[in-house]
């Protein structure tokens, strides 16, 4: 193997990101997060009238005018193209760029319309951006290393795959019509809940200061900056949900495999007691549902062998609805925009005769936090260290402020002990949940509960531990369907006030970060949580609840 | 703790258990095998006619009656304690006896339709035999070994169980009016493919000198002995199919967490790569549908995180049917009866116009068999030898004859390549599965695959090592639903030939092995399999196929 120098792969895969992108799409000079924080105003001006239309309206409404002949695939790919190229420009969102493919497709699917008249699937002409995990071929997977920068060799190892096959979710969406054109930016290894590698750091589209959260915040930073409609990404503590409610979209964490997880490249993806997941991150639900039903309909459990026979149900029965209200956990307090939205939703709920139901955890979601990092570093980052060792580069700074390794590498016990620990705490959950039934007016448990998204809405880049992670974890132990709703956005009412009751230190200082300045106009997210593989049931009732909840 | 012989322990717990059968049911002299070899005809005799209606006819049937009060659960209940102490005490197949209880149980049903006019449920006052895995509150758990007879607190250790909860399924069961009566027997472990251990043989009833097979073989015996109308099993590499093939019994392995595992005693409960499972045998398959439709009916996936939430199918759309035929895998070849039965079963559907295909495993099945050990014995059987030391027991003479151990203990890079190697074995199914949609006449792939369930049909007991064990276990790792169809039995017909294919020395032992004196009329049952969590289509195609198949 010849020897490199890790900048220099670097710096060469930066410029050839950079010779990807077309000369009139290029910006002259790239301001700085202070001079800029914002990345809409910077851009809209550059689109046209068309593109910004495009760009802006979901993906059901492109289709209805794709059928009716109003727009081209190609125009509709144009447009994301370029505004990708810009988005990426100023937040350093996308690690694979494939413009000239994409717009070939387009424009094969515009002759398809054309001499059919027909589309060509549900998804015709509709650009989907994919994490840096799925496979495409011919196009690189980094999954946050350098090394598959050097060698399809060294991107095999690091993939652990041995042939060029596709993610066979690409497949499905390429067969519905979806148009592929880049992959999104993750850390290295998917580990961390901000999105920097040595190979990029992204930021937050809504104020450039900021992370867009971690592990798909290279999607969730496209998304929110309007230069991708749908994306996907991958969640094994929070990676689709933690982006998504940092920047204001949709995203679905389901069930395991309920999406197929085939053919994707991941970390440790024998790892299955706790496996990572993938799912859709939207802008709006009924795009986030359009593909979560294309995805299921097509019987993904004949071709992927870990996805349940389940199909997708075509309606989800809501007469009367139980909405339970997590609005802490006892251990890490949101910030007070996030109370705020819980408040709202509870009053809203109400005042619309909803019944709903504070509750607290029956278990602690730090205990279940502490079991699942055990879990990630069951090897002791060995993995990690082999593959960031192909190229020589250092653990990122990310892994290296996040993760405490311990030196210990999990036995066949210890993996007994986690396949039972694991089953123990869902017995405690699934029993609570059940227990519900006693206290509603109708006598049926809940039918989700809406709790916190993060402790906060956002932070600086690089401040990530000052923000403790857990309200998603717990959720990827327990395998409940979860889908995050944007409530609202932060507002000058959102004070900060003085607390007596912190749990201990780490609550402490996340209460001590918030700073009403600092987060005005972000977004604020909750999740929505149902039980396993109630995907359907997450967005049947977020359609439901959402115009009571934000008074629309 | 005191110092106990294991041998005493044995004894007592044989004495104990001939003390719970009623004086009048107990047999003044055992006949040899040699002198009696078959059940049926020296216990019938001793059996009222109505116990010999009620033993003999289905559970349905029992339940018409019982609605219509032309019996009541008492008489049904004592009809099945009579005769499973009769089978019992020529086949050793019961470990515990607790008649009282069910007999007060059967009187509190009556007393209910007496008051009421209605049945309890859908399996009201029907009787149902339970391996000794299964937790009843009271009631002893061994699972083989010898140490939870001494105390309850060697008991929780080898159960792996802190309290005396009962099995969830038990619960389901009993809501839904059954009748518990029995526990049966269970090699150590359930390890082995016949049932004995250090504290019993049991043996055929049809045949006292062969083995009903194992690990549910104590069930078979009491099934087919007509002691029970349906019992309950588990099987990780065949462990309720082999007694079924054995015993000419209905029996589906569902696949993983279909039926509910939760608070189900196991060895190795926690090795989650490929588990055990748990279902029904029956002599009747309209019994195994019921039973199957009240536990998946229970909404079981509320309560047992394992399960996944897939309904109960009331129907299952067969118009056009592809039958995939496996007259064997090319290693073990059947016995001579088998190879018949198959043969039958394709000309009588190819008569009836059904599409069949002879198919070939499109991977080495003694390649995943011996993958499967490498799981079995994953810690070098480190646990059976602590449960077994706890009495001071020895392993049992099944487990040194039938399980190699190297010393290895797994790893956890061992584990990640299980996995790996599981989803790979799975994968190559899966597709050479969907690839016979290029060979049917309507282009659809096959919708079962119809195959040996063993080389043979049973035994000489303790000759387990002759017969190679191949046709069961590729399905636990594939994870593939499957159910015993009993088709024909052995007859003059059924003459031994010369082969010059033996694959190897197996193959050749196996085959030489068969008799046809010594099997004249032991039955022949095949295996039909369908795919992942279609235990209804197995169902409806073998209600659709055998009578046709059969000729009936």
């Amino acid at each position: 193997m010849t020897v490199v120098d890790y900048k220099t792969v670097i710096e060469n895969k930066q410029a050839s990101n950079f010779q990807k992108i077309p000369v009139e799409w290029r910006l002259e000079k790239i301001p700085s997060p202070e001079e800029q924080k914002e990345v809409a105003p910077f851009i809209e001006p550059l689109l046209s009238d068309k593109e910004l239309w495009i760009t802006n309206v979901s993906a059901i409404e492109l289709l209805e005018n794709l059928k009716a002949g109003k727009i081209s695939a190609l125009e509709v790919t144009q447009a994301f193209c370029h505004r990708s190229a810009l988005v990426h420009q100023l937040t350093d969102c996308l690690i694979e760029i494939f413009y000239d493919q994409a717009l070939e497709r387009a424009k094969e699917l515009d002759s398809y319309f054309a001499k059919t008249a027909k589309l060509v699937g549900p998804l015709h002409g509709i650009p989907i951006s994919l994490k840096d995990q799925f496979n495409l071929k011919g196009i690189t997977t980094s999954i946050g290393f350098t090394a598959p920068h050097i060698s399809k060799e060294l991107e095999n190892i690091v993939g652990q795959k041995e042939t060029d096959q596709e993610s066979y979710l690409v497949q499905i969406l390429h067969d519905a019509g979806a148009v592929f054109y880049v992959k999104t930016t993750v850390p290295m290894a998917m580990f961390g809940n901000e999105t920097s590698s040595n190979l990029s750091t992204t930021t937050h589209p809504f104020d450039r200061r900021k992370t867009p959260g971690g592990s798909s915040g290279g999607e969730a930073a496209l998304l929110s900056g309007k230069g991708s409609v749908i994306g996907l990404g991958t969640d094994i503590g929070g990676s689709i949900r933690g982006p998504c409610v940092q920047c204001g979209l949709y995203g679905m964490r389901g069930s395991s495999n309920r999406y197929p997880y085939l053919g994707i490249s991941n970390s440790y993806p024998h790892q299955t007691c706790v496996p990572s997941v993938t799912g859709p991150m939207c802008r709006y639900l009924e795009d986030l549902e359009l593909v979560s039903k294309v995805i299921i309909d097509a019987e993904p459990w004949l071709v992927d062998a870990k996805v349940p026979p389940i199909p997708w149900k075509e309606s989800v029965e809501l007469d009367t609805v139980n909405v339970g209200i997590m609005v802490w956990d006892k251990q890490i307090k949101p910030h007070p925009p996030i109370l705020r939205a819980l408040k709202e939703t509870e009053t809203n709920l109400k005042k619309a005769g909803i019944d709903t139901l504070e509750v607290e955890p029956p278990v602690s979601h730090l205990e279940i936090c502490d079991f699942l990092t055990d879990l990630y570093t069951c090897d002791d980052f060995a993995e990690v260290k082999k593959y960031a060792a192909l190229s020589g580069e250092p653990l990122s700074d990310l892994i290296q402020r996040t993760f405490k390794l311990n030196g210990h590498i999990a036995t066949l016990e210890d993996t007994f002990n986690a396949s039972a620990q694991k089953y123990n705490y869902q017995q405690i959950y699934d029993k609570f949940w059940n227990s519900t039934a006693k206290l509603t007016k109708n006598g049926k448990p809940l039918d989700c509960i809406i709790m916190p998204g993060w402790a906060s809405t956002s932070w600086k880049s690089g401040e990530n531990m000052k923000i403790a992670n857990v309200y998603t974890r717990f959720l990827n132990v327990l395998d409940y369907s979860v889908l995050t709703i944007p409530i609202t956005t932060v507002n000058e009412s959102d004070d900060p006030f003085e607390r007596t009751d912190f749990s201990g230190e780490a609550d402490k200082v996340c209460w001590e970060y918030y700073n009403k300045d600092f987060y005005l106009g972000m977004p604020v997210v909750l999740q929505l949580v149902c039980r396993r593989y109630e995907e359907e049931k997450c967005i049947a009732l977020a359609k439901k609840l959402l115009p009571i909840i934000r008074n629309t």
